[in-house]
């Protein structure tokens, strides 16, 4: 089993346990949670465990911090599916939650699921054992996930998928957008191990650059060919097929550099390597 | 000045601080939380201050506590009244957040103000100096605010709108959906100030019977002498106007023995008499 499947197998089996529920008044709205929570690729959960291993911290004490970003993700998905924002019928290839479960479930159940964000780390031994940590990790998850990260991100890119925007709004976007949630999935990896600010620093240049990366090769993946029926803010509507590789390339080739320093301080970087040669397979 | 405008002058400003942004960028977004946020009687942020100065802590510290509960009082009235919701086109006399800002913006303030209400915690002076106590306050926060709380009575609330419902099922949708966020509000202005667990359980009780009480005046309050035009999960559709005033009353009573408890251990409970005292003028 490769650690991808590893770490993502531990991260459902910690989210199913979680979100279920004593009574059976509270149901519907843990089904609606379970519905969107479980499943996906779990790859911020992925790197917040990963992160946290390499600095020497344990999975059972890390998993809470992979289970609270994991959560926020699957929030945000489901309230950009709702009809005010997106209006998508469909997610990961089933109705979206709205569609299975009525409007003000999914509207519920996206609160719910941000709420338990917190609720996870909070009351996790980690929390318990190494308060600092938690409420380090708290304050940047919320910091990242909140109006002057992911949410800011969204407002601006619902402004932006009607009218062309120039390549800086679009790096701003993908910056609050996409990029501040996997940046803060891998610091709370380090902050959950301890791990120092300069080591960290490290971390956060390659979650940077791999979040730009990864955001700017869903948007190569999604062009057909036809760029007048490219979205507005896609990144190869603004600057074009070819030039979308070579920055997703130079990303992926400035993560590497972070990689690096890390590995010449004697962490093992090899999985995270792995993540970004999968980055650049997904693009071919 | 009393208590109560000092208190809500010192949340208030403490609240149009914190919701500001440095950047044009983020104007809409914060202008739509601040248009929900600034304003109410910050009843919950109040209790959360009382409660911590009673037990020794500094108004400075307790703010961003009090900061915290009251973006959850928002969030949960902008969500409330979204048209998948209560679908509510008016709140505290003004056009509600998604008449001023369209439903979009209004979802994302919402989550904006609950992702926020963490990072108020975790970002405090107390949090640096205390990082127990804020991690206590996290987790009674984010419990009750979620789906075994306020998000779940919000789902039965829903459901009971439309069938009608029994004294059980009542009471305990208010345990969840009024009462939760009550005693978090004063259980972390406990935490806050580092009380022990028996101080905490008489307060919580103090919270608990006045989060029943506040909850079935309000229905009182509601009713216009008329049980055929009275909403089904109204306490008085339920119980009778009678029993509503009798029941009050009782939890008022209870509330202001747990307060005995405390006189009686020194602290002064004036400020917590007076707000059950005004419960029952608001009453008559």
């Amino acid at each position: 089993m490769s650690f991808l499947e590893n770490d993502k197998s531990l991260i459902d089996s910690a989210m199913s346990i979680a979100l279920s529920a004593e009574y059976s008044y509270y149901d519907k709205i843990v089904e609606a949670m379970r519905y969107s929570a479980l499943g996906g690729k779990r790859l911020r959960g992925i790197l917040t465990l990963e992160f946290a291993k390499m600095f020497g911290c344990e999975f059972d004490e890390a998993i809470p911090y992979a289970v609270a970003v994991e959560c926020i993700q699957a929030y945000s998905l489901i309230h950009d599916d709702l009809p005010c924002m997106d209006d998508d019928d469909m997610r990961r290839g089933k109705p979206s939650c709205h569609i299975a479960f009525g409007e003000a479930n999914a509207l519920l159940a996206g609160d719910a699921l941000l709420t338990y964000a917190f609720c996870a780390i909070s009351e996790s031994e980690s929390a318990k054992n190494h308060p600092e940590r938690a409420i380090k990790a708290i304050k940047c998850l919320s910091g990242y996930a909140g109006f002057l990260g992911m949410v800011g991100g969204q407002v601006l890119d619902l402004e932006a998928a009607e009218k062309e925007v120039d390549g800086k709004t679009l790096e701003l976007i993908h910056k609050l957008k996409t990029v501040a949630l996997i940046k803060s999935s891998v610091l709370i990896g380090c902050y959950a191990a301890g791990a120092d600010e300069k080591l960290s620093s490290f971390a956060e240049k390659y979650a940077e650059e791999f979040g730009f990366a990864f955001q700017i090769i869903d948007d190569i993946l999604d062009f057909d060919g036809n760029y007048d029926t490219c979205e507005l803010n896609s990144y190869v509507k603004v600057h074009g097929i070819e030039k979308a590789r070579e920055d997703a390339l130079a990303h992926i080739n400035t993560a590497n550099t972070a990689l690096a320093e890390l590995k010449s301080k004697g962490f093992d970087t090899d999985n995270f390597k792995y993540l970004l040669d999968f980055l650049i397979k997904r693009m071919k």
